[in-house]
C-alpha cells in the first residue's frame, strides 16, 4: 500500500481533518497518512502550491491530496495528475502548477467518478478526494476519467519579489530563491531602513541584527537573531522585498 | 486489531493528547488512531456530542474514545457502550446522546477498572479512557464492569433553532436539520436583515452574498461567498435563528 | 520496528513537522510516529524538558526525537542518547537534561553524520535528526560518533517556585513537587490574596473557588473550579508562587 500525505486550509479547530482520515482509513486500512499541514491560509491556493512544492522532495514515494479549494461545489475540475512517479489528487485550481513546473514527465485525469451516495455540495475533501486517494493507496489505479490537462497559470513567476508567508518563528520567507540572487546581494525590505546584508544562519550574527539568509527550502528568508523579523521590521505576506544587487568594495548598484 | 478515533477537548497546545497516544502504543503497538479533533471548545459537552454523531457515520468501524469531561475526578460514571457494532469509550455525561439517537440497538457497560498503578484526579483520558480503548482496539472484549445504562438527555431538542458552531472558514453551521425545513424557507439570523435564502452552494452567488445552504452533516448552515458569515452577520455560538416558512410567491409566514 | 516519539516548538502553523513525518516515513516505512507536542513555545528548552520529562512514562520503549533548537547553525553538538532503554535524539542543550537526572544509567554519543544532501543551516529536524531517528527505529544502532556526554544543566533546580506553564483550560502548573510540600501547604500566588488550600481535585469545590491540586504528573497546580485559574489571578509563566508551611491549628508558618 502507498503512504498518502495530505494537505489542506481546514484548520485544527473542528473534525474536518479528521473525517476524512476516517474515510481513507475505512477504505484502506492501516494506510499510513502524513499531515503535511491543515494550517494553510484560508482559500490561498499560492501558499498551499508553494508548501506542497517545498515538501515533495522530502515526502515518501505515493499519493499527495491536497485540498484549497475555494471553487467547490462550481464546476472546476477534480484532478489526478501522475508526475514522476507520484500521485496529486485536489482540485484543478493552481494547486499543482508548481510541482508541475519542476516535474520531468506527467500525466492528468480529470475524476469523474461520483460516490454512490452523493456529493455535497461543500465537502469534497470527504466525498471525493479522500476516497480516491485512498483508492490509489492501495493500487488500484486512477479512477475511471478522461486524460485532461490541468489549467496551467503561467504569470505565476519563478520568483516572487515580496514575503510570501510569515513562519511560527517570526521569520517572513521570500519568493526569491537564493541561488539566484547574486552572492553578496542585500534585501530592501522597505520602511526606508538599509537592505539587510546576508548571513549564512542565525547563530552568526549578535542578538536582534536582522539578515537574509538562505532558507531549508532554497528561498532567502528574513529574520532577526533570537527577535521576530516580522514584527520587528513590519513584514507581512505581500509585503515587497527588492533585491539589492551589490558589486565590487561594498558598492550597491540598485 | 480495531482502529481508534479519539476526539477530546485537550486542545493542541501541550502534550496531553500525545500522552494519550502514547498510551495507547504501549498496549496495543502499531494500532491506528484517528484524531477526529481536540478542539472542541473547552468543557462543551454538547459541542463535542453534535462532532461525535457528525463524524461516525464516515468513521471506520472499531472504539470510539471521546473525552470531555468538566466532572472528571467526581462521582460520573466512566462508560463503554456497543452501539451498532461500534464501542464508545467516555464519561456518562451526555457526549454519547446524540449518537444513541440515532443507532438501532445498543449495550452499556459502566468501567469499573482502575489502573494498578493509581488513577490522577484529572487525567482520565491518559489513565482511565485510553488504556481501555486500546484494550478494545485489542478485541479483548469490554473491561469489567455491570450493565449500567448511560443517563439520557431526553430535553436535548433534534433540532436547535441557533448558530452551534463557527468553522474556521467564518460559516456559521446551525442546530436545524435542513431536511425538516421547508423546501423554500429562509433562515432569519437577527440584526434586523432580511432572511437569509437558500442556496445550493458557495459557487451559485456573487461575492459577499449571505445565504443558507444544507452543509455536509446535513444541518442547515449560514455562509457569505468568500466572506466570513459569522464577522460579517455579527453570529457566534448561540445566536438564535429563526426558519421563516415560506408559502406561495415569496409571501413569508413567520 | 521501534515507535517515534515526536516534540518540538514547530507549531501546527506550516509544514514543518509534515515534513519531518515524511522524511522519517521515506526511511522507515510505516513506522509509528506519535507526536508528543509541537507546541513547546518557541525555543523554550526547559518547558520542552519538562514536557519529556512528564511525558516519557507514558511512551511506548523506542525513540524519542525532540528540536526545541535555539542555536541551530551554531556549534551546539547533536547528541543521540540511550537512557534506561529509550533513545533520545535531539541538540545538546539541556533538552534532556530532567529525563537524564530521572534516568538509572544512561550512555551518549554525539552524531557525527551528516547528510550527503548537505545539511541546512536552519532545519536540523528534517536534516539530520528525522533521519537518524527514523534509522534508530529500524533497529540500525546508534548513528556513528563517539561517545560524548551532554552538557549538564546542574543549576536547572528540581523545584520550581513558579508557575511553569498554563493550560488551555487556564490551569496554572508550577514547577513545585506535591510530594515536598507539607501535608496542609497552601500557595501564595500574590496579588495580596490569601495562600490557595489544597484539594483533592476540581469537583471538591464550589464554582469559581480557587485553589492547588496535585496534577497529574505530580507537581502542584493552580485552578479555579469551572473558571480560568490564569485569567483570574494574574498568573503566567515565571510568576513566583510561594509555597507556605501550615503547621497545627491552621498556623502558618513562612
Amino acid at each position: 500500500m502507498l503512504p498518502i500525505s495530505f494537505l489542506t486550509d481546514y484548520g485544527h479547530g473542528d473534525e474536518f481533518v479528521g473525517v476524512c482520515h476516517g474515510v481513507m482509513q475505512r477504505i484502506a486500512p492501516g494506510v499510513t497518512v502524513i499531515d503535511l499541514t491543515h494550517e494553510v491560509p484560508r482559500h490561498d491556493v499560492r501558499t498551499g502550491a508553494l508548501a506542497l512544492r517545498n515538501a515533495i522532495p522530502y515526502m515518501p514515494r505515493g499519493v499527495q491530496v491536497a485540498v484549497v479549494d475555494p471553487g467547490v461545489g462550481g464546476d472546476r475540475a477534480a484532478l489526478a495528475v501522475e508526475a514522476d512517479g507520484r500521485w496529486y489528487v485536489g482540485p484543478d485550481n493552481g494547486l499543482f502548477e508548481l510541482v508541475l513546473r519542476r516535474s520531468r514527465s506527467w500525466r492528468c485525469r480529470r475524476i469523474d467518478w461520483r460516490p454512490a451516495t452523493g456529493l455535497s455540495a461543500s465537502f469534497h475533501g470527504r466525498d471525493l478526494f479522500a476516497p480516491v486517494a485512498a483508492r490509489l493507496a492501495q493500487s488500484d489505479g486512477p479512477p475511471p476519467g478522461p486524460e485532461a490537462p490541468p489549467t496551467r497559470y503561467a504569470d505565476w513567476p519563478d520568483d516572487l519579489p515580496a514575503v510570501v508567508y510569515v513562519d511560527g518563528y517570526g521569520n517572513a520567507m521570500t519568493g526569491l530563491r537564493a541561488a539566484v540572487l547574486s552572492a553578496g546581494a542585500t534585501l530592501d525590505a522597505g520602511g526606508g531602513r538599509p537592505p539587510l546584508p546576508r548571513a549564512r544562519t542565525f547563530s552568526d550574527l549578535p542578538d536582534g541584527a536582522a539578515f537574509w539568509y538562505e532558507n531549508a527550502n532554497g528561498l532567502a528568508e528574513i529574520a532577526v537573531n533570537r527577535g521576530r523579523a516580522a514584527d520587528l521590521l513590519g513584514l507581512r505576506p505581500g509585503s515587497p522585498i527588492a533585491p539589492v544587487a551589490v558589486a565590487g568594495a561594498g558598492r550597491a548598484d540598485r
